[in-house]
């Protein structure tokens, strides 16, 4: 039998891949299972987006252009100047979803053997891409205390060597809903000018900052113009996942043209959904702040239930919809197959991410997990009840 | 500012690509340009798919399975079975068009510095995955006069290396039009067996063999099951080059948990493409039957016309939509580009793509292009009048 790649053999897994026989196990017991596990929004996609589709004069399913339909990049170039980022569509590649924009910017930037250094706790698929693309992730710790804060601009530099080629940041973040402030974004300019370093930034979760804080996208740093690659999507913003549209977004010229050739290889995005995000940007404001209002009341009953269990420590999102909360648990692991596998309260329990997978560093983050709140509230509310009796039961 | 990968830099380009600012220039003076240059079919996709996508319920349009929807995987591998390749859903990924599967196939077995030998002329973006992976293409001529067959056994054998990793066929070929016999699969297979490599056959134009040949895939032959793996997709077969829809197909389970790993990186393939795409498994026979004809008609036309151009040679091709004419030219690419930039024939001219793209070894191929047949046959024999009057007056 021919030899699998050594590539493919150390491909990770995803985080939740390994629990998931047990949820289908607990299903078929009858259980009912609470995803707190994965970023699925139930939120309605925009109406204007699936009319859109529902209405299309297709007759010849045709490729688009590689970069993504001109009329799309006109209007995302004029959304994005909206939001202060000041950027023409020839500054933009469409993409089949983010995925494929941090694939694209990570075969521009980078050959194998090469390093990019990236804040953990991380999105795991950053493992993925990386693997894929045969490049080493170096992650620099930030920690729960601090709400997973940008660490010190030092951490980064003692891990910077001739085979560092660019920081990779989730802005906010998944999984920490972290939202970096103005200052540790300008920190980070500072740091790819001195070093001429990429500075890729996924911005997918742009649209969610709470507490009227502001997002700062690294685009508005103009000095790092060369540096500074955006990895953006549409799945979270019109809670569109499954359309599989994203963009990469460069003001370098040279590497927009190199993504390009990436792009010409793999003939086009996907066209129905194109009209889909196309024609998502016509949704209006009051979805967004509805949106938004209804993930912030998400976000305090999860938050302020999980803080009333005792000795599980939660760092408050700022942005994004998940959380990384700490147990008292040894290994967050074993308790979340525990939660699929042996426990139910009335008929009932909840999965989640063990975020052990959310890090590079081996034995980090064992006692954590990571928490979206994708769901209403009251089953948020059940959710809290469900992890607080769970944690009881398991530590007795 | 930072410096660009060298995987970038070496990333091929389309063979078009240099072509497209003459072919603009071309039109905005007015010029009419019969598009031979790429494999765009104007054929109407199969209404039952188009309607399915307007009729759809969805409401939220969510992530789906990695692998696609588990409702379309069944309904595949019933039409595999219907067409003598015995496999279930568990053997089929559904990807991002054939491109995606491609990567997946690479990923799955090369790592870089591998290799992987491929006849040529192939078709282009194999270069692309290939430089994305990091993976070295080692090509082995098939020639024009045998109608590109295929090459020797011993041809293939002198290339193997220890750092060969498959053979990848494009069965019919793009951009020759070749259908390899029962004999020619058969011999493939034994070579692979005898060397332990993969086998990566790119089955997409399976449908399209002519003249009352058979299609033999590489999965009929059963000995092999471990080293057999079967790109699809849906762009060709129903017209839907937009929809992005593919698959990756093999019995040997390692591969297709290996390429799962790759799959769960990027969460999903296109939710609507794939209503589209299922739902396009009910296209009537007739349809198939009716589009068979009008390539078998346009393919007579277009190599009947080329026949008569004097100093042209060409292959006809047994199946796909392409065909490799030898021109009366030194360089097929000045020429290409000379019919875009100084010619035209009552206000129009044609685009051909140079065949020298198709080919991985240097200064092959340099006086041939690839035409497209795919448009309607009054303007396949009007391209074949500019044709003829281009090269004679080319040559005066």
């Amino acid at each position: 039998m021919p030899a699998i790649s050594n590539k493919g053999q150390i491909m990770p897994q995803s985080p939740i891949r390994k629990l998931v026989p047990y949820a289908e196990a607990a299903k078929a017991r009858g259980v009912e299972i609470h995803h707190l596990n994965i970023g699925q929004p139930d939120i309605k996609t925009p109406q204007v987006a699936l009319e859109a589709v529902k209405n299309n004069a297709i007759d010849v399913l045709a490729y688009s252009h590689s970069a993504g339909f001109a009329s799309y990049r006109e209007k995302l170039a004029a959304y994005y100047n909206k939001n202060g980022i000041a950027v023409t569509s020839e500054d933009i590649i469409v993409t089949t979803g983010g995925s494929e924009a941090l694939l694209f910017a990570m075969g521009s930037v980078t050959d194998p053997g090469d390093q990019i250094i990236i804040p953990e706790p991380f999105y795991a698929n950053y493992n993925g891409f990386a693997t894929a693309s045969g490049v080493e992730v170096v992650p620099v710790i930030s920690d729960l205390d601090s709400g997973f804060a940008l660490p010190p601009i030092a951490d980064f530099e003692k891990l910077i060597t001739s085979k560092t080629k660019a920081i990779v940041i989730c802005n906010p973040g998944n999984p920490t809903g972290y939202l970096y402030s103005e200052e540790e974004i300008k920190q980070l300019a500072a740091l790819v000018k001195k070093h001429d370093l990429f500075l890729i930034a996924d911005e997918v979760y742009r649209e969610f900052a709470y507490d009227g804080l502001k997002h700062h996208s690294v685009m508005t740093q103009r000095d790092i113009d060369a540096h500074t690659i955006m990895i953006d999507s549409v799945s979270k913003r019109y809670s569109m996942c499954g359309a599989r549209i994203g963009c990469i977004v460069s003001r370098n010229k040279e590497l927009i043209s190199t993504a390009m050739k990436f792009a010409q290889a793999r003939l086009s995005p996907p066209t129905f959904a194109q009209v889909a995000s196309e024609a998502a940007l016509e949704t209006p404001a009051s979805y967004f702040t509805d949106v938004i209002d209804e993930y912030v009341s998400r976000r305090n009953t999860l938050v302020e239930g999980l803080e009333t269990i005792p000795g599980v420590k939660v760092a408050k999102p700022k942005g994004a919809f998940y959380c990384i909360a700490e147990l008292p648990v040894e290994n967050a692991d074993a308790f979340a197959q525990w939660l699929l596998e042996d426990f139910q309260l009335d008929g009932k329990t909840i999965m989640v991410a063990p975020a052990a997978g959310f890090y590079s560093s081996e034995g980090v983050g064992l006692n954590q997990v990571r928490i979206a709140y994708v769901l209403e509230e009251n089953l948020l509310k059940e959710a809290v009840t469900i992890l607080r009796e769970a944690l009881q039961q398991y530590n007795a």
